[in-house]
């Protein structure tokens, strides 16, 4: 059976996909970006390389019989050093240089290019742990016709923003948009608006409104979706929303049953909304 | 010569207006709506209105001789009160409430219809006092070329937002989007900034951001201008940003001068661009 290997950035998801494929009996080989430091399971003994080593990293995996590739976790680009190039990835720089000049996605695009021609085929982390990214459906709660509004009214408003390469993440509430989602990330959205949206719902007994996340539109869904976890339920909670929706299909969900305990402790309903 | 009078919501606005109208012998009538309190000059004696008896306070203005109008100042859509109605207003009911419910432009753009329909000429704050609406220019300071690209970027941004009816503003430094205007105005989104985006800059030494305001495409330009003031200079120099720009012609500035002395007191740009 071909080998997995697990190229990992920072946060929890790549701890959440390593421990999954260990306990099927399938750990995979670790490679940790140098300046990354993911939540790892105990014992997982990660490759540290250099995006400079790129070729040398591919080589190691190759030889260890490593067949598909999964990406996870959130990186930022790492400045590069000219004299520390292997000859082989310098062979590739060009490439990788015109297309960060297009942005992260077209850089996450040319990544995924040139681990393909290296023989991987690259999967998604819902390909090795089912169960990440669910499908259309109510977790927990019963969303309002005004929830449901509001929910519609969001997913609009970040299908517009989809384009523009921002933030992919809404908060809507009686038909307001109290905050939109940039650089700094769901949570500082979540606490902008418990911070200072409260009293600017119009009916103070009204629908309290929804998070909406979904991914970019023309993104490549094996790499790079958003993420939903406990936290993200908790800031929800704090900024007095009544729940969190999200496009069905294209949000990664961290730990759902901890997502769905918090939910329920807090009163709100989490809906992968189809659309 | 025809008389001016202010319909004045809250704000700084409504007593700029009043006091330059003052100033040049033609003191206007101001009329606030109930609940609202602007700022205005001292020995203004204002008519307080209802909505419910608009008709009212319009008949009132034409006896005075009124023949032009200046709406300024913020309003929240105020709570009716059925019985309060006078029998004219009542028959605007159904054309204010079915501009309502499409939302705030289609409901001043109602009122203003109304305004019309009594004979009224219906003019912007610019048009009454020159120098408000500042067209291209830089007022002071010196953008960069990474601030120009991060103001051209931003303004792309806002434009985008600009059908959804959102806010109309955006922060962008070097090429990312440090955040995006919702209802909780100008004001929270810097100071988000200030304490949520500090360290997101990828090159701490690189260009520091720029804020960028415009009117909503298509909104009637006689009303409701996106305004900028001595307060958003110091917000966006405690947000660390380079300057503002903003797209000439669209938007208002409250206090030129004082705007002008605090961004020089600063080290900011002010810039009202060309689009």
């Amino acid at each position: 059976m071909t080998e997995t290997a697990l190229i990992a950035g920072n946060g929890r998801l790549p701890g959440v996909i390593a421990a999954a494929l260990a306990a099927a009996g399938r750990a995979p080989a670790v490679a940790v970006l140098d300046g990354c430091s993911p939540d790892l399971p105990p014992g997982v003994e990660p490759l540290r390389f250099r995006l400079e080593r790129l070729a040398v990293l591919l080589d190691t995996l190759a030889a260890r019989g490593v067949g598909r590739v999964v990406l996870a976790g959130a990186i930022r680009r790492p400045p590069l050093d000219p004299e520390a190039f292997d000859p082989r990835t310098a062979t590739l720089v060009p490439r990788l240089a015109a297309a960060m000049s297009q942005g992260d996605d077209a850089a996450l695009r040319e990544v995924i290019a040139i681990l393909e021609d290296w023989g991987f085929r690259v999967v998604g982390a819902e390909e090795v742990v089912p169960g990440l990214v669910p499908g259309p459906g109510i977790l927990t709660g019963t969303p309002s016709a005004a929830d449901r509004a509001d929910a519609a009214r969001a997913a609009a408003i970040v299908a517009a923003l989809g384009p523009l390469d921002i933030g992919q993440g809404a908060v809507v509430a009686q038909g307001l948009c109290l905050a939109l989602e940039a650089l700094p990330g769901t949570d500082a959205m979540l606490q902008f608006v418990a911070e200072r949206a409260a009293g600017l719902r119009p009916d103070p007994a009204g629908a309290r409104g929804v998070l909406y996340k979904a991914p970019k539109p023309g993104q490549d869904r094996r790499v790079d979706l958003p993420t939903l976890g406990p936290e993200t339920v908790r800031a929800a909670a704090r900024a007095g929303l009544a729940g969190i929706a999200w496009e069905a299909g294209g949000v990664l969900l961290l730990d759902r049953a901890a997502m769905v305990a918090a939910a329920e402790a807090a009163g709100l309903f989490l809906w992968a909304r189809e659309t």
